[in-house]
């Protein structure tokens, strides 16, 4: 069966170009997949010109007139720009026209978008934003990274039961063992947040190995990582700053004398597999879990592989039906009892 | 003038050996140095004497029968063990018989000892720890690492001053920038505590740059980060475990044949540089700050360069007096108004 998938043309840093591209490299990937691009007719009609296309039966164009930027206020954006690429993507969704969106535009105003046509999913109280992080060993699922900033002990839960959803049906881990993150392996450990929620896993079914700490992450010894939007947004963009950092610094050290750049030289594939094993763009961007539906957010410098990655991972979560899986977790693990007044702010955050 | 420092010889993973080494080097490089050893006296004579030493006018040994271990309860494990290396350290330094204590053990006990022994500096309502990272450019001090993980607006602030006053005397950075952890540069984002704390600090004469992202940490464009112990505790984890696991992979990579081998060879040194450059051990431990004296905490894997870096900070802390600077600011900060009720808990974490 084909799956379609609406990107938003007018997200991220780099301009419809890139973006088109990733939607061509994606079609001519995978056969059974349809891309809708969203955004400025002409421009995307440019871009497609330039790889010889026009729209056809597996890529399509819908004009839409207005753009979120990337500082703007996410839920003034979305209920005042009711023609921006990325509202009207999540309209289509709604619609049933599509099965997914991608974006990599402003993060916040994409969920917001998408809570607003698309809704929570049955008993979840707050969508939020899975990150994929590679690690020494398999990759690992972080939630919430950035959507929710001050939580409760149930929304953390609902987090863990999210993404360990998530990591059986794209990863295939069967029981993805679940950690919270905090400040030290013994339960006791942490602040009020997440000495609560540890009670909450401790009680559930769920495979909850306990508290993990920060120089776990990378580890691969746990498959899903649970924590608040701010802590996750933090260690998101702080583990992007030391891996460019210390790349850019080893460069500088190479780059100092003739011995050690011809060294380089000669391990240069072995740099480059190394890039490409740290690299953002390999995990094809962070899914919203939660919606009633589906949707990506793809980092604003989003290169074409990237976001054809991110289409791939969107079409993947639409066929086997994360959804569905999250919700009979949800249910197996005892996570269907948020009080109503949790449901509160969700969105709110990058 | 001499400066005396303790030494906590039972502290660390490594045991007495790595520690006494430290010691012996620190001695060795500062002429105005003093270092009294403590812990099982018969373990660090023997230890003295693999360098063909023994006690004497720069080294001296105090006896004490008791360790704190690790995973001990820090409040507990100083109330209890009151002969325990730290615990009487920190005693010796409220005597007067040493100007700071050096720990590479339990962090929290360290801080728990230095708190019951020392006491907290006049109008500092919470005593942290102070991480320092390596940037692409100086060096950039991160406050609270783990010390306290539920914190008030006021605390923060506060940190930002006890970090900046730090900073200043110790890498000579005039009227250091001091940034604000936060999930966005604007500042309105970020969670409740840090919206608040965002106030307190625009209204401060200090040099307050507002927001900064987890990206920003190792660019070298701000010189303090302000954040809660609990964020600031999985920011050093993280970083301490991404560049290891990265380390790691590129090691992986490089081995998988003989051209990127030889090419390896030949970057040695470069690849030495670039270790030494985000090596913790550079940066000598990290500082207690707002204590009625000085402690420092150093990683519990501290090498004998790490210890003697640890020591040399110590004593320029002591000899530079951060701490009569560090009031100073404070007064000219108008951070002297936190209340009574506000000087709670301090030391709770990791």
């Amino acid at each position: 069966m084909t799956v379609h998938i609406a990107l938003d043309a007018m997200g991220g840093d780099q301009g419809p170009e890139v973006l088109v591209a990733g939607a061509v490299a994606a079609v001519d990937e995978r056969a059974d997949l349809e891309v809708t691009l969203l955004g400025d007719e002409s421009c995307i009609l440019d871009s497609l010109r330039r790889h010889d296309l026009a729209p056809g039966d597996r890529l399509h164009v819908v004009h839409t007139t207005e753009v979120v930027g990337m500082d703007e206020s996410p839920f003034e954006a979305v209920r005042k720009k009711k023609d921006a690429s990325v509202v009207v993507a999540f309209q289509l969704q709604k619609q049933g026209k599509v099965g997914a969106v991608v974006s990599a535009g402003n993060s916040g105003a994409t969920l917001a978008a998408a809570i607003r046509s698309l809704g929570r999913l049955q008993n979840i109280a707050r969508p939020g934003i899975a990150g994929v992080f590679p690690t020494l060993k398999g990759p690992v699922v972080m939630m919430d990274v950035g959507a929710n900033v001050d939580c409760r002990p149930q929304h953390l839960f609902q987090f863990g039961i999210m993404a360990a959803a998530f990591a059986e049906v794209l990863f295939g881990t069967k029981r993805p063992r679940i950690g919270l993150l905090s400040i030290g392996e013994e339960g006791g450990k942490g602040n009020v947040l997440v000495k609560k929620s540890h009670e909450l896993f401790s009680q559930s079914p769920l495979n909850y190995i306990g508290n993990v700490e920060g120089r776990d992450t990378f580890q691969g010894d746990v498959d899903v990582i649970v924590c608040d939007g701010f802590v996750g947004n933090v260690c998101l963009k702080l583990s992007e700053g030391l891996a460019e950092a210390m790349i850019a610094m080893l460069r500088e050290e190479i780059s100092k004398n003739f011995k050690s750049k011809l060294g380089y030289v000669l391990s240069r594939d072995a740099f480059a597999s190394f890039r490409k094993r740290v690299d953002y763009a390999e995990y094809g961007g962070a899914p919203l879990l939660g919606l009633n539906g589906t949707g990506i957010v793809c980092h604003g410098r989003s290169n074409a592989t990237a976001i054809k990655n991110a289409i791939a991972v969107a079409a993947q979560m639409v066929s086997q039906n994360v959804n569905e899986h999250l919700l009979q977790l949800l249910k197996k693990a005892g996570g269907v009892s948020p009080s109503a007044d949790e449901a509160d702010a969700a969105g709110e955050g990058a």
